[in-house]
């Protein structure tokens, strides 16, 4: 198969991409080492919205406190080598006030089951993304 | 839909699954930011091969040094909310070996065109992985 190149996009294409889907991956730092998790998120007011459990790694490494993480959604398509990728950068904050995390937490749906009572608001300040064409 | 569960995947399961797919994504630290990439990878000798050029970002900050990594692996659908995800953790180095680098790199088919000369193998220290399960 012919090899692919890399297109750049805008930070709001990628943005609506990233809105569009309904999974991605969060990218922190845990004990000093890299660590990734695939969350369920909404985009809503410009914001990536998740939910957590407390007792979980993302509740205790990102939530405690306001930390900087990576954001990646992605759709690559192995068959036929084309795709995207989008990587959001920026602050990852617990919503504290109980009324704006019932009415965020309730857009989100987690395919994971258990409480997931803790709600995540990471606001982008660096937006890539790239798509592959031919 | 009904929401599922985490089922733990064992270490020789998670690196057979990581083994099976063309690519993942590589989670690295870029001045002192968490960084994520989109690569195609092969399996060598319980090794996790990749190929990158001289210039790029991957090279600039994993290739450089040897450098802790995660390596991130997932097949998740997003119509039936099913799938398993694993993470490879360990140190990622540059084949320095031409023989070595030769004969590793040409296993790896990166979808994307350009000079992909540097050869880099990262040994999985911890792996982990999960399957969502109803």
């Amino acid at each position: 198969m012919n090899r692919r190149n890399l297109k750049e996009l805008s930070e709001a294409e990628s943005l609506r991409r990233l809105a569009a889907v309904p999974f991605g991956r969060i990218v922190f730092t845990r004990q000093a080492l890299p660590a990734i998790r695939p969350v369920n998120h909404v985009v809503v007011d410009g914001q990536i919205i998740l939910r957590s459990g407390a007792g979980t790694i993302i509740s205790a490494e990102v939530a405690t406190w306001d930390t900087v993480v990576a954001y990646e959604v992605d759709e690559l398509d192995a068959d036929r080598h084309l795709g995207w990728s989008v990587v959001a950068t920026g602050v990852a904050r617990l919503v504290a006030d109980p009324g704006e995390a019932a009415r965020l937490g309730e857009l989100v749906h987690p395919w994971v089951a258990g409480a997931m009572e803790q709600v995540i608001s990471i606001r982008p300040e660096i937006v890539t993304g790239f798509e592959l064409v031919p």
